[in-house]
């Protein structure tokens, strides 16, 4: 049935943050083609969306939302245009890649921001937001990013939004890689504003992210839009209008994410999936301590979702050799994103359990018996880096 | 192999300018995962860039082609953020949808531009173009779509593109439903900046577009887009590079498209698929012609991409029933998109040929018999109005 083609090449397991590695069925999806504008495929769309509000625990007379084409990027550059205007003041959270590039969009539509940075990897305090937001009663918006997937660490979201609800001020949390995998309730914890993306925690294919969004900031947020393409508010009106998406959507994407969905919903929604990605984690880090590996992160940082191991400091031990020969076992993990220390992370999400995780540990035993990298050497090394 | 579910769908043939109907190889490509960062991929991607400049003709010194996540306004919107600036004057030409389109998002971005609109289907014509261009000297770009898809008109490209090289000006070139489809070499005729997407005729599935732009122009285009999204350059800068996509890859459809370009060089490049959608086309207008409709446009302006055929002034004839007792016959044709006449739209691209369209053109007329519409009453109401 399925071409050749697709047999003779041996399929890595993806211990990344998405792209990951995702069921056959979700991919079995997109083994048909579907009409953008017929009334089948926007009752995948309704449904895609009436599933993620349920999921958010965001009840649907208050909450919105919105799919936007694109990368993940894509759907936060749409939900920071439409709920922030230039006369709000954002007070951005950083602590790595993905809190800077939130800076970095504000900066390009001309919002004006604030940030606290905390570096490499340390976890923003609740108790520095509530001075900062003491200090500067012009800010009216907190962002946050909730894993913060750069170093893998999970950020105090509850504490923190609870500061931002005291002061009164509007919350946007970029949830991409822990949305679905992580229980976030909008209304438990308060948020205005939740964007993720269909290849993380739900383990869609790439194509589309969405943006749940409080409905009174998504009408503020009419004609805000500095593009066309991204104009979230537009997207909104246009769905609610007609069904469909403004522009093409990735059709088959779109229903890969709906099969997706409906095996979430058999694993045991978020509790489950949470649970997975747990004993994965636990049994990833377990098994790298062994080998004498440490954590960037001490263990109550820890996501389930992705975790940054130091690299050795033995000079036997080269990244792109280490990469290459757990590729040649069919695992592909992930290089650091991190400006001071040299780093590595593996990924626990996807379609993948303690079984290849235990297969995957051996694999980096063999390779690094095989760069001649001595564990204890690495041990000692780094004991005090983190 | 394939889960059951995909099979207890009957799969409509898609009569529409894309999404469209796609092979099995195609979607096959999508059966398998692929990690985004790792250079097996990026080997796809440097492959599709380079198949698509040979597929333009474009000299890889002079051109670049740079794919762009999201459906084929974010591809014409990052294009034109990237090929204009403030200082620049573009002259739109219009006669559909998506010539309206590029006037808006070049309000959007704060673009000087004037307009030439011919209304719903009339072509523009070379000599008002090179009127225009020696009235105001302040013009330094016009902006065309070759198949408007509005109408399915075929626009005078080349001798449009002889006016502007004359002039000494840009012209941006909106093929995003042509190209693949009907031939095009941006140095034969000369174009600087030409867009398109994966789910045309090249036939892969929707989730990015694509822009095959001058290096010169491109070089000019640092720093000034309006989104980070959506910067041309800096997607540019970032693929050459690290050779990745600068954020996460829609990469099931990279992957597919990268499958569909290997089928459209067996069928022949763009001669081969040509000359089949010609065949349909000629089989269909011939067909419908026979029923008792009239297409929109005169024949010499017909596109091979897609017809609009009026709807018969009878009636008993109403569009919703019509494509629904299509559709129950498996076959999914396309809304009209026109301002003064009623009509709809017939795709004569995607993974077809002329045994379909025989099968579609005796739907048609059993839907008419179904409708009891009279199809000489048809005929004759409408015979004046093309
Ligand atoms: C927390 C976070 N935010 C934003 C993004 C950006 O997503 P994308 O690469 O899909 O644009 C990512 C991607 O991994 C992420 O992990
Ligand atoms: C000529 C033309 N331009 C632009 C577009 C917009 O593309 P999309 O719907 O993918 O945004 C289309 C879509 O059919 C088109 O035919």
């Amino acid at each position: 049935m399925i071409d050749n083609v697709i047999h003779d090449v041996k399929e890595p397991y993806l211990l990344t943050p998405g792209p990951l590695t995702t069921s056959h069925a979700t991919k079995a999806a997109m083994m048909r083609d579907w009409g953008s504008w017929d009334e089948d495929f926007n009752q995948v769309t309704a449904s895609i969306r009436a599933q993620l509000l349920a999921m958010a625990e965001a009840p649907s007379d208050e909450y919105a939302c919105v799919p936007m084409q694109g990368s993940g990027t894509f759907a936060v550059e749409s939900a920071l245009a439409c709920a922030t205007d230039p006369n709000d003041k954002v007070l951005v959270l950083m602590n790595g890649a993905y809190g800077k590039r939130a800076a970095q969009l504000l900066d390009m539509m001309g919002r004006r921001y604030v940030t606290l940075d905390k570096g490499d990897y340390l976890p923003p305090q609740p108790k520095e937001v509530a001075a900062l937001l003491r200090q500067d009663s012009e800010i009216t918006t907190v962002f946050l990013v909730h894993c913060e997937t750069s170093s893998g660490i999970l950020n105090p979201l509850e504490s923190i939004a609870e500061v931002v609800r005291a002061h009164g001020k509007t919350l946007i949390v970029d949830a991409m890689s822990s949305f679905g995998g992580v229980p976030i309730s909008v209304v438990q914890t308060p948020i205005d504003v939740l964007i993720s993306s269909a290849n993380k925690c739900i383990e869609g294919v790439p194509g589309f992210g969405f943006v749940i969004i409080r409905q009174t900031l998504l009408a503020a947020g009419k004609g805000r839009a500095h593009s066309l393409s991204l104009d979230l508010h537009a997207q909104w009106d246009y769905m609610e209008r007609t069904g469909q998406w403004r522009f093409t959507p990735p059709t088959h994407s779109v229903v890969a994410f709906q099969a997706a969905l409906a095996q979430h919903r058999e694993e045991g929604g978020v509790a489950g999936r949470c649970a997975r990605y747990t004993r994965n984690r636990d049994a990833l880090v377990k098994g790298m301590q062994a080998l004498g590996f440490s954590t960037l992160l001490d263990d109550e940082w820890l996501s389930p979702i992705i975790t940054t191991f130091l690299s050795p400091s033995d000079p036997a031990f080269e990244f792109g050799v280490f990469y290459a020969t757990l590729k040649a076992r069919g695992f592909l993990i992930y290089p650091g994103k991190l400006t001071e220390v040299e780093s590595f992370r593996i990924g626990c999400i996807g379609q993948l359990g303690i079984t290849v995780i235990a297969q995957l540990l051996s694999a980096i035993q063999e390779a690094l018996t095989e760069m001649g990298v001595s564990l204890l050497a690495n041990l000692s090394a780094h004991s005090g880096s983190a």
